[in-house]
């Protein structure tokens, strides 16, 4: 079996990657991050996730980005937007400064971070396959989930290491890139992903009860009810 | 004066880029990473490299390579390797396997995860300038050291950040990229930098005496005597 790293987030669009990988016929090497996240209870998610659909391996990085801050999901100084049910259905738009698109949660080169650090396991394992749950439809306008950033990542890996210099191709597999979030959440239905032990709120309470009024929540609700089927996850 | 973030390693190649962007007229922010390197005297003399010349601040970041193991500077498993004096004088040829021309002290997509928490130190910083001592000249063979692979990752840092979906440009500086090992010593002096207080070495004793006959003390004793300068460094 070929070895893939999967990046696990114990959100719903991770959890759908790593089945797809599995259901791909890899033997999976998951990895996820300590970053030093608000939400801390992905991080259990991202444990129960893994046990439940099985993986060779499951590292947990810690890698401090409230050293850099910046971002609402590092820094408490930073709230979480919110939106009430009252207000538009639009996308994602608390701006870092006047002018731009990308909200308040965008956490500085996040994804940079994460994919260099899951190409140095895949190195040291010979893994050729990384599966990113990068998602460009139903998303948060972050610039690291945009296929052209991944298109330069795959070119920076292949320049980056060893297998690269030796002629080996290393692949960024993004399975949700273009697939709406009720689309995602059929394919895992599909495959047998059990959303339930999966966390996408960025503020849970402590027991891991969502918020529901976060941009995530918000496009996680949405996804559910788009795809015709119950979300399994408990909201405050 | 622009910001600029500076990765310092504490050796002789980013003491002499730090004065080189100094010497722009950059504002500077070192970073150095302990990333769990057997070369523990590197992260005292990069506080040290740093205090000398003056920076505006300097991050040391943890982020533990160790996990991953896969060279010979971050897995006490795999030795260093060192040369007899009256060994041949080629360039680095340990390899990680066989046909490979890599060196097992390369250590797995270092200068990538490196980049991308300085991209992410950027970022929080407003800078769009960052400044990395890697050479293509007189160096170890490494492929994270070379020009397609700094291209390939200012490509992808502009991809990747809010400033760069917003128009700026992020350029990363390899001041001495092209140069000889003479050439950059000669450059530093120059520029006032005390190669006294760097440390190259991979293997140096706890009292921070480097062995004299590692790849990288080999390539700085090379070129101290090429740039016709006295090495200043305590050998063992």
């Amino acid at each position: 079996m070929r070895k893939a790293v999967v990046l696990v987030s114990g959100g719903l669009d991770s959890a759908t990657t790593l089945a797809i990988a599995r259901a791909e016929g890899f033997s999976c090497y998951a990895i996820s991050f300590d970053y030093g996240q608000r939400q801390r209870a992905e991080l259990d998610a991202a444990v129960r996730v893994t046990a439940a659909q099985g993986v060779a391996e499951h590292r947990l990085i810690p890698i401090d980005l409230t050293a850099f801050g910046g971002s609402a999901l590092t820094d408490d100084d930073i709230a979480v937007p919110v939106h009430s049910a009252a207000e538009p259905d639009t996308q994602s738009n608390e701006p870092l400064a006047a002018g731009s698109a990308i909200p308040v949660t965008y956490v500085p080169a996040r994804n940079t971070v994460f994919l260099a650090l899951s190409l140095a396991y895949a190195e040291v394992l010979g893994a050729q396959d990384i599966f990113i749950g990068v998602n460009a439809v139903d998303y948060s306008g972050y610039p690291d989930c945009r296929p052209e950033f991944i298109e330069a990542f795959t070119t920076l890996a292949n320049l980056a290491t060893k297998a690269g210099v030796e002629g080996a191709h290393c692949e960024i597999h993004t399975p949700l890139i273009e697939l709406s979030k009720a689309a995602i959440i059929q394919r895992g239905i599909a495959l047998g992903v059990d959303y339930g032990s999966t966390v996408s709120c960025y503020q849970p309470t402590a027991e891991g009860a969502a918020c529901g009024a976060c941009d995530s929540c918000r496009l996680r609700l949405q996804g559910f009810a788009a795809a015709g089927v119950s979300d399994p996850t408990r909201y405050v």
